[in-house]
């Protein structure tokens, strides 16, 4: 499975960035080819060096063939453009993508 | 579903991190009380922001409760103890806990 990690901290604007969030990039974001789940976390709570971060999202998809292909599909594309919006609304936002594999 | 994040950069000893992680750390977290899940990735790529981390780990528990009794256990506590090692090893370390829910 591969993983999209996005860590957003505190936005400057709260009530702006949960607008935007809810109305604009859930909607997007939830049409991405090959989605397999889409996880929000709002209670995040630093253990050792960490940042707190106001939200943490994880999407999914099945390989990372699939994440490479929505996200260079015209639904990827479109929010990734959205992506700017949040950036502006949580500096300092980042992001990665991850393959798992499964120990336990 | 409770998630423990753990991000590693780039050890500064990279073959005495391997080493230590897969002799002594992955034993001390098979351990842990109520364990469900434990994956590493170790091809993790920084989309937006993100420095690149040479190790993402993931351990999950049914609940916050449960993540807590881990930690508060024995060998909870011989696991974060070994902790101070891999900071060593891999400088920058951090690590954080949050509750997901599913939207998707």
């Amino acid at each position: 499975m591969v993983r999209f990690l996005i860590l957003y901290p505190e936005p400057s604007d709260t009530e702006a960035f949960e607008n935007h969030y809810r109305e604009v990039h859930i909607p997007l974001a939830k049409k991405l080819p090959g989605l397999r789940r889409y996880s929000l976390s709002r209670n995040s709570v630093p253990i050792r060096g960490a940042d707190p971060y106001y939200l943490v999202a994880e999407l999914d998809w099945d390989s990372m063939e699939d994440i490479n292909k929505a996200f260079q599909s015209p639904e990827g594309r479109a929010s990734a453009e959205d992506v700017k919006n949040l950036e502006r609304l949580s500096p300092g936002m980042h992001s990665m993508v991850y393959e798992l594999k499964e120990i336990v």
